[in-house]
């Protein structure tokens, strides 16, 4: 897979693409991960790439021209069919980024990411270059660049070849669709705290009923929005019925 | 504001701490950010900081231990009082991030971070040390790098002095609970595009009528669970009602 990355801030992705899984996944060829400075492609004379709103109002807008002409500089848009790569703007307006997107951009040969900073950007590039818009989530940052970060990281651990163990990407929390159960690693004791005697047993059935009750009970507790997508027996959906029905008891007594 | 993170990867956060608002932040002395590594706390000869879970399973586990001690380097918790940091872990189990979390931690004067990698954290690390989970949303990531990165932007561009123009911030999708309306600047056709008309007429008044209704329209379009929590006008309330009633009859049509 190729990825482009337009940013201003080219050095802030040196250290994130040469760490951990994607600094190995580019290592091994598995990725090639590229970032153009799209300041390079101003074609007025104080190489700016932002301007004043039509309209008024505070904060800059960042101008078509620049980034039409950098995505060109990748790539043949007038060219047809499947070649053609995503091209991603990172956005508050864009739609809420899932596992399930991940998923989907895996499976893409090349992808652009656009990364704006200021206060917007012109709506053209939004209705005329861009096939994506994606937000990682609804709180306000900076730039688009730790948003494109983090959908580079979730996309290329899913590439074949990329993370060495490969029961560790599909039973992860949102592979499963519920929330991972508790871990424990040694010492057994910690000062005052306990492993759980069953994860200490040896007996691995119950061991795998006790995690994927406490996947259930977690899930129910934390993201109880969760379970409606997440695949459950009967008995475990009776299971949580019973819990519910316990909890709003409880909550009546109060 | 002083920010400590807990990380296995201190060379990811070097470009990230240093662009952009972040770098001005900490070059005003508005905020200090510091990265540690924990395995400097590892008390075994090979460094190691995770082991196999207990109860099996693929994956390794982070230990409690040089978690704990890194932490307890950086501050007395045996200290009572409003002196005690904040010690988030970020983690796909943890409370959705929203901007009125960013809010939140942005009164705060000591934030520290844990970040891990591996398949998880063990539990006594969640029970006895830390005060928040975060997920920044149901996606997967290679470790908690990134998610901290994103929290922490979306902190350091609240706290006084830090961001030039104090509009910026307020304006912001999420702070106003709807999506932002278009942005356009120069040229006023670009290739086939024409800016609109409303934009260059002048009028503000309608300027400002267009882009409520545009900030509306597009909420409405693309995110309509955050109409539920805007502060909208009965007129504007009326108008809404109308378009879903008009979207339905077209519905029905087909």
């Amino acid at each position: 897979m190729k990825i482009d990355v337009l940013t201003l801030f080219p050095p802030m992705f040196e250290g994130v693409f040469s760490a951990s899984i994607l600094g190995k996944a580019r290592d091994k060829g598995l990725v090639e991960l590229n970032t153009i400075d799209f300041r390079e492609f101003s074609n007025n004379k104080h190489n700016t790439v932002d301007d004043y709103p039509y309209g008024g109002g505070g904060g800059m807008v960042l101008k078509a021209e620049p980034i039409f002409s950098a995505v060109e500089s990748l790539v043949d848009l007038q060219l047809e069919g499947e070649s053609q790569p995503r091209i991603i703007l990172m956005c508050p307006q864009g739609e809420p980024y899932t596992q399930r997107k991940a998923e989907e951009l895996a499976k893409e040969q090349h992808l652009i990411f656009i990364c704006g900073h200021y206060e917007g950007y012109d709506e053209r590039i939004r209705e005329h270059l861009v096939t994506d818009e994606i937000s990682i989530g609804d709180y306000v940052l900076t730039g688009g660049e730790l948003p494109a970060m983090a959908v580079i990281d979730s996309v290329v651990r899913l590439l074949p070849g990329v993370l060495g163990n490969e029961s560790s990407a599909s039973e992860d929390s949102f592979s499963t669709g519920l929330l991972e159960y508790p871990h424990y690693t040694r010492p057994v004791q910690f000062r005052d705290w306990q492993v759980p005697d069953i994860l200490v047993s040896g007996h691995h059935a119950n061991i795998a009923i006790w995690r994927r009750q406490q996947s259930l009970l977690r899930t129910w507790s934390k993201r109880p929005e969760l379970l409606k997508d997440a695949s459950l027996t009967p008995k475990e959906q009776l299971w949580l019925a019973d819990l519910e029905q316990k909890k709003q008891a409880a909550d009546n007594m109060l």
